[in-house]
């Protein structure tokens, strides 16, 4: 079967990606929902703010009061009170009349505008004089200006910003319809693999991927389900693929970047019923023995052993894949994350796959300078040293020094 | 007192919120590290990885024996053995012979190279024919190539990235010294506010500024302890600010926007033993009216009560202080979250002050175009239509359209 499969491209594989559902809705209080992704439509249950609002501190008054009032022929009117904060005013504003009122404060009724109180000065407790005139509506805000009821505050697929979380507040909402958190079971396999609570022999290496892998799942608003280490063994990694099917949305098995083992998870992901494999091998560097199966609705990734192949992987597909699942709306973000930068030297490539380049980035002046971290392949500590990636296109043969860059930066 | 006090610039505002020093540190497991703030520097306590490591699938042999080896003349060498993933080799390398081993398998004693299995030919089980000399260390990685014991893995100030987490794995660390998460206690001021879940009489408002400035502390990887909504009286405005210093590590009233608010969150502050105000006004807009005071070692900050002014200082120096406190190296970040855009029209801007405009950011082409949103001075939709924040400098008086400027992104 295996041998049927082209390798894909990245926008193969992107277009693969989509082919996910998102996971189910729940509701989930206001106070939890940052950074959730909304399920469903947010519209307006009510005209925002509600009343006649004034946006400065000053006297609600009819502006035609005001007409024709300058420095030199100031308008006298009578102050008839104040209006308190968040109370509905105990007076009414005839011809003639003002009111003191603060920012924020609701319009008594008969003023159809507010009067800066740097515009204004009291003569007695009872008078006031007006410098200037104003226009009607002016330094208010209308009952509708903010939000009209029945109106659309927030998209399905938003994810939840701190703003976001505050307009829902000043709406009135308690609880909001959200896609639950995608559940990811994390597997590592490798006979080589021991615990990172055990010293190793030599030979041995410490099980890097289910932290990389769940710290990557959390830093994308999904929750890791650590399902274990495994051994390069049919049966043993059988049962943790089923277990982790049973407890997760998705189940992502590292390791295997080696002929023996890739094939064994191939074998293993062919065992379940309704088992269809959609990506073998991807057109990128590093990165390019990657597995992408289909069991059920569920979608199974097998990933390249090797740390920092793995988390090209992760940063270039997993990103994307876990926004589906979590029904985030758009597939790329607004470009957060993406800083220009000038290129320190040149890269040669080979055309017809994607190379994926650790890159550090240094300030020079108004610039950013990305330097280019080649290291032998295996080594783990390019990984510390990087801030982002750079992308060099399969239809490039290169970059060149000094070329303007887009590097995508890593995040904590 | 509050008389002498002159509006302080953006840039002496930052230098004052470097004052505070980062909280205490405590021991993290290594599950829980991620987005974490180490508080010691983290030093190699091994070689790493420790042997001496093959990076390709072949056979171990010593380099000498395919010196002259080419496809026409290959070498011909003995398999004595294969070496097993994680195992110490049990077979050595002589003169003459050789040793399959994987990606990530150890050298054998005796062997200096590998030879890629592609310029391999098994002619029987124990005849290799190599159609290409290697150099010594060909295709191998050194004990310490990775981490030498004892040199710098990471620095204190580093906050984790999964890749971080990944290396303290390989290294064997099961928990790291970080930085305590710092805790916000947030107070929301004001008659005119009320719960969530209350209906407002017309002229009041929803409590806004608990959810959003929750919300940005969970961003900034900081603890939100809501100490709740107070109206505008000394004695409960003084128990709560007491109740937030006793329970958190720093203060934020929000509220207090109109000069009445304003003065009782002074004469609050002042009432403590060891209260210095340090900021009473920025040049900044929206934003102005923000106080700054240190309690102890504590800070407390006064914010405006209208959340649009309010995030825009929380962006501009609430995520910088709690930096900060967190113990994060390095004041600015890598530039993540700021993303060049063409200005899609004039904006004008009163200069002696630094303007804080929301943008929308929308892509055309290669390009980002940013436009900016502007509305009545009270409006909270603007928030949910904004995408990033755009600084028209104090020393400009304005920017043009089709002008190249940064804009910083939202995050969720």
């Amino acid at each position: 079967m295996t041998l049927f499969f082209k390798v894909k491209t990245t926008e193969e594989v992107l277009e693969i990606i989509k082919g996910f559902e998102p996971v189910a809705e729940e509701t989930v209080s206001l106070a939890q929902s940052f950074s959730r992704v909304l399920s469903r439509d947010v519209v307006s249950p009510e005209d925002l703010p509600g009343f006649l609002r004034s946006t400065v501190d000053g006297y609600a008054i009819r502006a035609k009061d005001s007409f024709g009032a300058n420095e030199s022929l100031p308008a006298l009117l009578e102050v008839v009170g104040e209006i308190g904060m968040g109370q509905v005013p105990s007076v009414a504003i005839h011809k003639g009349q003002a009111a003191k009122i603060s920012t924020g404060g609701m319009l008594p009724e008969g003023a159809d505008g507010v009067v800066m109180v740097e515009y204004s000065q009291l003569l007695d407790e009872k008078t006031v004089e007006v410098s200037r005139a104003i226009s009607p509506q002016e330094n208010v805000i209308q009952p509708d200006d903010d939000f009209k009821k029945g109106s659309l505050v927030l998209p399905k697929g938003a994810r939840l910003r701190p703003q976001d979380v505050g307009v829902l507040a000043g709406l009135g909402f308690k609880e909001v319809w959200a896609h639950k958190r995608p559940r990811v079971a994390v597997i590592s396999t490798g006979d080589e693999v021991i615990p990172v609570d055990q010293k190793p022999y030599p030979g041995q290496v410490r099980d890097i991927n289910t932290y990389t892998l769940s710290a990557f799942c959390i830093q994308e608003g999904a929750e890791p389900q650590v399902i274990g280490l495994c051994r390069d063994n049919f049966e043993d990694l059988q049962t943790m693929v089923e277990k982790g099917l049973n407890r997760a949305n998705t189940v992502w098995i590292s390791g295997g970047s080696s002929v023996g083992t890739r094939d064994l998870t191939l074998k293993v992901i062919e065992s379940f019923d309704g088992s269809e494999l959609l990506v073998h091998g991807i057109s990128i560097s590093p990165g390019k023995p990657t597995i992408i199966a289909r069991i059920g609705a569920q979608a199974v990734f097998g990933l390249p052993g090797h740390t920092a192949s793995a988390m090209v992987v992760a940063d270039v597909f997993l990103a994307p894949f876990l926004k589906r699942l979590s029904g985030e709306g758009g597939f790329s973000g607004k470009g957060c994350g993406v800083v220009r930068a000038r290129l320190s030297r040149n890269i040669e490539s080979a055309s017809g796959r994607d190379d994926y380049i650790r890159v550090k980035l240094t300030r020079k002046g108004q610039e950013w300078i990305a330097e280019p971290l080649f290291g032998k392949s295996g080594l783990i500590s390019t990984l510390v040293d990087a801030d982002g990636l750079l992308r060099v296109d399969r239809n490039t043969e290169g970059l060149y020094q000094d070329q303007i860059v887009d590097v995508m930066v890593f995040r904590s």
